[in-house]
């Protein structure tokens, strides 16, 4: 039933497995390094093991519940495919699993890559890149294999009464279901772990550099295990949870496009277009093992060198897949090949650019964030205003290289001659999504060592290492904080692009549903068209998704508010957990004598509980937000009030997600410049404005901002798998 | 030509503009205090008249650009109307004019204000509320007396070879580009106003306040006199344009949808639809002269009672022209004159709704402004957090309010049965705009006196008059910040409505502007339509302004993100001229020895050119973006583009002005509520983090939030003025 080419596909998910098991392996090989280290990184595993049970214990419960909906959905009311409760768990668990392992590898990869780091920083870099490494194949590696389970279960057991031509547009469509789990999973790690680690660094920071003027990470900071405990967790097991969701959401939507834009070609045609995206990624993943074994670095390099291996590693991926997709494309036979490729190659420009931009925005090297440093010497007050208005201009540039891009990308796939099919743009324009995440193994590795090398530094903090090792691990985390900004701008770059993708889908499923409804004909315009025979385009005249209906243009109202709404949950939970935070790291510091003069140790246990605990807490609300609201729309207003909705929310969410990204990496890198000398350095004033800034921009960057690209996803699925409740009871 | 009732309106005008006059005659007839009252308020009015001055000239380059270019358009292109260019200056000087007097009106009333509050508090109140009602109803007689003015002369004038009721529409569409006058004016006195005002207030507090412990308004800071001048400024003039271009913006737009959803009735029923908002302007107008006569309290009275008394005002004039309106629209004869009026009664109750919410979150009674208060314990960064957190969330009932009146009004005027026509449903909309705005007169005096009382407490303060007179007048100013927060809520939630219905008119501009292409059919749904046969679902579906059009979405993308840049463009000119301002007053306080001990005069014109230099320079990059992006973006993306530009403009426009009026009344409030004793009172460190929100919040909820609203119907207009260009050329 399946394509002899499409095998590529699962068995480069197992190379791809294979070969991160294998650097884990050489990870788990390095010395663990002295007594202490182990013991620190022990506290700390603990710690995160501890929270993610928990959480997932949590996420179990709400998984159980939807599939629940679900199951009454699919097989009482048949107003859904009955193999969307299984998948949804499959993707749950896939999505689940990969934040684990990168959790594990993270907490093990810390106190080696000190204790490589106090060898040499190029030994401290391989050891925490590699383990980055492992992240980023783990879920490209997954995703893949997810992917090609249920492409092979589907084809082999799904409805064979259809045209072979019509059955695949409803496995894909179907499939496109199953994204549901990973982006239900990403939200809770992105926002529990959000919470968690901002909690916990917020209180660190306010009581440990604030008031009590030591260092970060020292050992006497009661909350110093749960700020790292975060790192672990927010950082990489939530970016791990979060790209999986992006990268499986982008194959997906473009693979039910393809089905649709080639739904009147041959079948053999239209299957090459379905596993284009899946086979282009496969390509990536492996051409991102070839970036990761690029990249060295000399000893005495300094940052902008480091920053160039890294680089160079991402070029050389980036340009194969290049050459190489345009190879496949050409021997493919799929009509305007050229068109296509051009999709894919403006997403990863677009990818590039939106990434320089944060790079711009949020690096010490340039003016916006310098000019925070300075507005530091007139007081915490104007570094926040300072920080909020670089963050809203910074939206400009990566809005309008979506909107290029997305324009330029729908425009050449649509063809430079003939008929011109908008299906076949937005295929172009979930193709560029594809592009702009094809090497996403390398830049994740990239992305995920931040934290792993924060770790470190904080390991070596605590066990009272050398100062050359801290200052060689502060180097490896200043590079992460931009490789962060990086990996953030992908995520949300291709959250819009695949947002678009899956709004198109929802009007193409809206037909589907149609089919249920106990008519034949439907009037579009004064005529009466069979529902059969109706194209995208007179769904929307017939549903009126226009913006003078007033139901669209309230659901953009809403969708708007949504996007604030989420932010402002996910935001005062931070404020609320971190202020608890404050006050018991307060407490510990008065009623346990001797911690100041390190004659006693702080009670970590007790900071990571009550971040564990905020976490579990406060993330369930913005969560049912991002469920409920496309299902309740969609009742009161219908279909019209849902697109809008979804419109509102992908815009306001993708600005929003920018804003709070830039805004808050500004803040951070303004606090390291004025630590590394300017404006009069540690311990000035400025600098206590500064880590004022920093910790406002702490939940900005850190919770709410990387949240939002999931809430948009999350929001189009659910309308998606809800379309027959909106299209039959509204 | 106009009908005799039309003459209601004009009379209505004069009258009122008598009786503000009569109010301000009565205000300089109070005795204008000491002699060093005296002397303070001099200063001010002269920093005041200088600003505003320097301002005119500024606006009236821009203008005299803008006609220049509106002039080509009508005359050479014939792309618009040639009555565009000098109904453009007249209704920016009526604005300009409204703000001046309001300025004039303010700088006098202040020191008499504060000697009357010498006497009693009862006394204070009298002066400060009836001169804030000489700027209410100054802005409500010109606008009406400007609407007359243009209805009568384009009456006599307009070209007569239509048919009446195409004529009417012509007229009233024409009209409706007038508003541009009004809107660059308001934008600009509330952007430069916002600037000044807040630069000033920012510097003097954090130098005065944070860093050298004096008291607000002491006489030794030298941005005192610049703070001072900037709540006239900015609070005064900027408010009245705002609200005049908010006010007379309802009314031509209703009156253009009127005209359009009566096109094929009678003549006189057309009339009748096109005059009913003006002239239930006019009613309301009335009837807020008398709610400001009831408006009394006694002596001894708390802060609840001066409410209170305010609320009884309000509530007379609502409940009154709820009453009449009904007995109008029965009188009147057009047809389903209840939903008319229920749209009208929808629209009062939302804006009542909306006032009510941002009570909630941004007065000391409630939850959230104490629990930002409470964070102000765990120092600035929780307070910030706090702030944004809340601010976020507040934007949900003003969403749903939204959303609700404005579906509940279009279904409502669009009957309750037979043939649904959905200009009727934009009508009532419109409709529902105009009843918010109709007590105007009485909401603006009580918004405005807070700016006069806050005068008055520093003219107190400044002249060491006695502890109880600053007590008094500081309940008038706690009380004019929630009254303050009511007023913004009713511009934003008046200018969502009126932004609906400009799209609606831009829709139905774009057939006007067809008809100049030189086609005499278009293709719709593969059907020929002549172009004057075309309804707006026509346009909509050959324009395909639905959001499958990837241009649609891509105006969506760019409208939010210009809502955003216009917010961080604002609030980083208001960052740069405060660090300016703190420098300055930190080097008068380091130069000028004797300051601190009273024995020197602090140079304070310095201060106040400091302010005035950096709004002209800061204010007009913001209004070039609202003035130019919707022309690129006409080019580029035609009119798909437009609308989703304005769309995407006036979602995010107006969340986001919610979130930042009230995370910044929150802030304030909060401040307020710690100095009225709460978490320590004055001088604890809450205190000193509550200071900092609260600065943080000055260019949230007083120069970017409040330019929001202008900001969205400026470009709704701008791109209905030059609509010809995208209809032509894209």
């Amino acid at each position: 039933m399946v394509p002899w080419y499409f095998w590529f596909v699962p068995l480069t998910a197992l190379f791809v497995l294979y070969v991160a098991m294998y650097f884990f392996k050489m990870m788990k090989a390095e010395p663990a390094g002295t007594k202490r280290m182990i013991e620190i990184a022990t506290y700390v595993r603990r710690g995160a093991l501890a929270y993610l049970k928990q959480q997932y214990l949590v996420v179990i419960a709400v998984f159980v519940l939807i599939s629940l909906f679900l199951v009454l959905l699919a097989y009482k009311f048949h107003l859904q495919n009955r193999w969307v409760p299984f998948a949804f768990w499959s993707a749950g668990i896939c999505s689940g699993l990969a934040g684990f392992i990168g959790m594990q590898t993270a907490t093990q990869a810390a106190s080696r890559a000190a204790f490589a780091a106090s060898k040499s920083l190029n030994a401290g870099l391989r050891v925490a890149f590699r383990s980055g490494a492992v992240v980023g194949l783990t879920v490209v590696g997954l995703a893949l294999l997810d992917y090609s389970f249920w492409f092979l279960i589907l084809n082999l057991f799904a409805d064979s009464s259809l045209p072979q031509n019509d059955r695949m547009i409803v496995i894909t469509e179907t499939m496109l279901t199953f994204a549901m789990g990973a982006s239900l999973q990403a939200l809770f790690a992105r926002v529990g772990g959000g919470i968690f680690t901002k909690a916990a660094d917020v209180g660190a920071d306010l009581v440990g550099k604030v008031e009590k003027g030591i260092p970060e990470d020292d050992p006497r900071n009661p909350a110093t295990i749960a700020d790292n405990v975060g790192d672990n967790v927010g950082d990489v097991a939530g970016m791990g949870a979060d790209l999986y969701e992006s990268y499986s959401g982008a194959i997906l939507a473009a693979a039910a496009l393809g089905a649709s834009a080639f739904a009147r070609s041959s079948s053999i045609l239209q299957m090459k277009a379905i596993l284009m995206p899946v086979f282009i990624s496969a390509l990536g993943a492996i051409l991102s093992i070839v970036g990761i074994l690029i990249v060295k670095t000399k000893e005495n390099a300094s940052s902008r060198d480091l920053l160039c291996a890294l680089g160079c590693g991402i070029k050389v991926s980036s340009f194969c897949i290049l050459l190489i997709s345009w190879v496949v494309l050409y021997l493919s036979d799929i009509p305007n090949a050229l068109g296509i490729w051009g999709a894919i190659v403006i997403g990863l420009i677009a990818g590039e650019i939106i990434g320089k931009a944060s790079e711009y925005y949020t690096s010490q090297a340039y003016a916006p964030t310098r000019c925070v440093a300075e507005q530091s010497q007139t007081g915490p007050a104007t570094v926040i205003i300072g920080g909020i208005g670089i963050g809203m201009l910074s939206s400009v540039v990566p809005v309008l290289t979506i909107v290029t891009g997305t324009l330029l990308a729908f425009f050449v796939a649509q063809g430079f001659s003939g008929d011109k099919n908008s299906i076949m743009g937005l295929y172009g324009v979930s193709l560029a999504a594809v592009g702009m995440l094809s090497t996403l193994g390398i830049t994740m590795a990239t992305d995920a060592y931040g934290p792993i090398a924060d770790n470190a530094g904080g390991n070596a903090e605590m066990s009272g290492l050398d100062e050359e090792v801290r200052k060689r691990t502060d180097a490896l985390d200043a590079l992460g904080n931009t490789t962060a900004a990086t990996g953030k701008g992908l995520a949300i770059g291709s959250a819009a692009l695949t947002a678009l993708a899956l709004m198109a889908s929802y009007i193409s499923a809206i037909k589907g549903s149609m089919l249920n409804l106990e008519k034949e004909f439907v009037i579009v315009n004064g005529n009466p068209i069979p529902i059969e025979a109706l194209t995208l385009v007179d769904i929307v005249n017939y549903y009126q998704i226009h913006l003078l209906n007033p139901k669209v243009l309230m659901g953009l109202f809403i969708g708007t508010m949504l996007a604030f709404l989420f932010c402002g949950l996910s935001i005062n939970a931070v404020g609320r957990a971190a202020a608890t935070m404050v006050e018991e790291v307060r407490r510990q510091f008065r009623e346990i004598a001797g911690i100041m003069e390190n004659k006693a140790i702080p009670d970590y246990a007790r900071c990571v509980k009550i971040s564990t605990f905020a976490a579990q807490k406060e993330m369930l609300i913005p969560s049912l937000v991002a469920i409920l609201s496309p299902i309740i729309v969609g009742l009161l207003l219908g279909v019209a009030g849902v697109v809008g909705l979804l419109g509102g929310a992908l815009s306001s969410g993708f600005v929003l997600a920018i804003f709070m990204a830039n805004a808050g990496g500004a803040w951070d890198n303004a606090k390291k410049y004025i630590e590394a000398g300017a404006m009069g350095g540690k311990g000035s004033d400025a600098h206590k404005a500064a880590v004022i800034g920093d910790t406002v921009g702490d939940p900005f960057k850190d919770t709410a901002g990387p949240s939002l690209n999931i809430l948009i996803k999350l929001m189009s699925i659910v309308s998606l798998v809800v379309v027959g409740i909106s299209v039959t009871f509204s």
